[in-house]
């Protein structure tokens, strides 16, 4: 049921509904009555009135993020709003943290308040066992889902991806041709984007004809010092390692610090590769080499793929962007 | 008019007509038709149900912010998007860049979307002359108006703030206290909070009988590579100094990037202090004394103020927070 409805029973135009509505003055009481009257007889409450105000819309978009302050997720956000703020959408948006419970509560309030879809930023929603995605595909049946950086395969949900595979194959690619064995992998999240990257390095490895092995790879806590002490620690068991990769940057300033602290030159006796090419890559003398996501492209992808679903278009269930390596000063290529 | 109008006119209860309004069916086809027609009769448009569905609000707070991808603005959303949840409010994110006639213009939408407060992040949104900041006073007298660190004296409009003045003088006389004389300092705009920190400086040199020295201060981009370019400038045309105090940590990178371009040893040659105490004065090696403003104390503040707003109590029309001085290793107090 919606205004069309309603404007056909009342046997008045959608835009004499859309002025009752909207409780513009110009219209005569009697349309006026009429037109509530037909509403109350279609049972057209105030709860979809509220979505609707002529357009069967709050031109809202709910924005989940699990946390904001993570400088990837911050820029997710800012050209998310910007480019949904260009084609007239407001974004309400929710900061969820990770707990799964925490997750499902904040989408069943975006649900509740009727927004026309949700976005859900960054790769920590999608988790690995199926029923605990169920909530995300339950939902896509009502309005369209978004993910920016995740995937998952179901009617209604729509993702935009980074190649995150390819663009850490690559760089691991880079080093082995410089000659680097010992690579070092530290990652911070077993996420979809995580595990494609840690794909993308043993993938490169094998392509090499090198064997994968487990003691080169560790997760860490997305921890500047976290990271230092790790290495400092592995160091010291007498693990030998020359160059070292990262699934975030803030990993790769921690192992810059642990260069610093055991005079290790860099890029000579040990190379190092962020990822997401932040700001924080740029802090750190030498200034570190890291992978460029595209979040900028992304997001813009994700917003036009919406538009395109409220067009009734026909639009792609994913899209995949390439990242770029950017070359700085902590890998000599 | 609101929702307490219309029980009374149509002589059913509150609950009732939130009934009406929430299109629940247990209430009578005769008593939801009254209902209505009392809302038609008082003008109680649907624009207002809105608003209302039974409580004349819809529980939504705008957030402006110039750049939610600044890091100690997405800090800033992250804590006032927390705080408002646990208190059972949305928030609409706004991202308004730095133009007034944008800001205006995003102010305006809000105030369309009918949300309950306006809270403007950051200090960029209040201007030098009185009357660019008419829009917000008059906005003041239809709901409250909320500033994180920012300041304007006007009815309905809350402040909480950081003691920018003090802090910067207080890191000041400790520079001074340990002997430098030659303070370079390094800002990075105009805005409220940045005129209370220049003053800082500039007391704690006038409280130490020295003067204010023109040729020692200078406005930068907000950019590490700039701030960096500048000082090499500066050194070559001859300027001595042996401290440097900034407006932002990511001025404060760049002169450790210079120090380390100078091949100064840091903090003997040059002492230098952030602000802001973010991630990226922990990215460095040495890593940078710095300021920390306790933004999530000012986020916690302004929403417990506006909680105390919405329920009619006596609430602070200014909170002033102290900031601390965090010493790191670009400093030896």
């Amino acid at each position: 049921m919606n205004i069309y409805d309603v404007s056909e029973r009342a046997g008045v135009s959608i835009a004499t509904v859309s002025r009752v509505l909207n409780g513009n003055p110009n219209v005569s009481e009697k349309t006026r009555l009429r037109v509530l009257e037909v509403m109350n007889e279609l049972g057209y409450t105030p709860n979809v009135f509220a979505r609707g105000l002529g357009l069967n819309t709050m031109k809202t978009i709910g924005i989940m993020c699990s946390d904001s302050s993570d400088s990837y997720l911050a820029n997710a956000i800012y050209f998310l709003e910007r480019e949904l703020r260009a084609n007239g959408y407001d974004s309400i948006l929710c900061c969820t943290g990770t707990s799964l419970d925490t997750k499902r509560q904040y989408f069943e309030l975006l649900l509740s308040k009727r927004v026309d879809a949700v976005i859900l930023a960054g790769s920590k929603f999608i988790e690995m066992k199926d029923k605990d995605n169920a909530y995300i595909i339950h939902a896509a049946k009502e309005l369209p889902i978004m993910l920016v950086n995740g995937y998952l395969d179901a009617p209604g949900i729509y993702s935009t991806v980074c190649d995150d595979r390819a663009a850490m194959f690559q760089a691991a690619e880079k080093l082995l041709q410089s000659g680097r064995r010992n690579i070092l992998y530290l990652y911070t999240s077993h996420s979809y984007s995580g595990m494609n990257k840690l794909q993308g390095y043993q993938d490169a490895l094998s392509a090499f004809g090198l064997s994968v092995r487990k003691e080169l790879i560790y997760q860490c806590a997305k921890n500047l010092h976290a990271a230092k002490e790790l290495l400092l620690s592995l160091s010291e068991s007498g693990l030998k390692f020359d160059a070292v990769m990262t699934s975030d940057d803030s990993l790769a300033v921690g192992a810059v610090k642990y260069a610093h602290a055991r005079q290790l030159s860099i890029p000579d006796q040990l190379s190092i590769i962020g990822y997401n090419n932040s700001i924080l890559s740029y802090c750190t003398d030498p200034e570190i080499s890291s992978i460029d996501t595209k979040v900028e492209a992304l997001c813009t992808a994700t917003v036009n793929t919406l538009m395109g679903v409220f067009g009734k278009g026909n639009v792609p269930v994913k899209t995949t962007i390439a990242a770029d390596f950017i070359q700085k000063q902590t890998t000599n290529f």
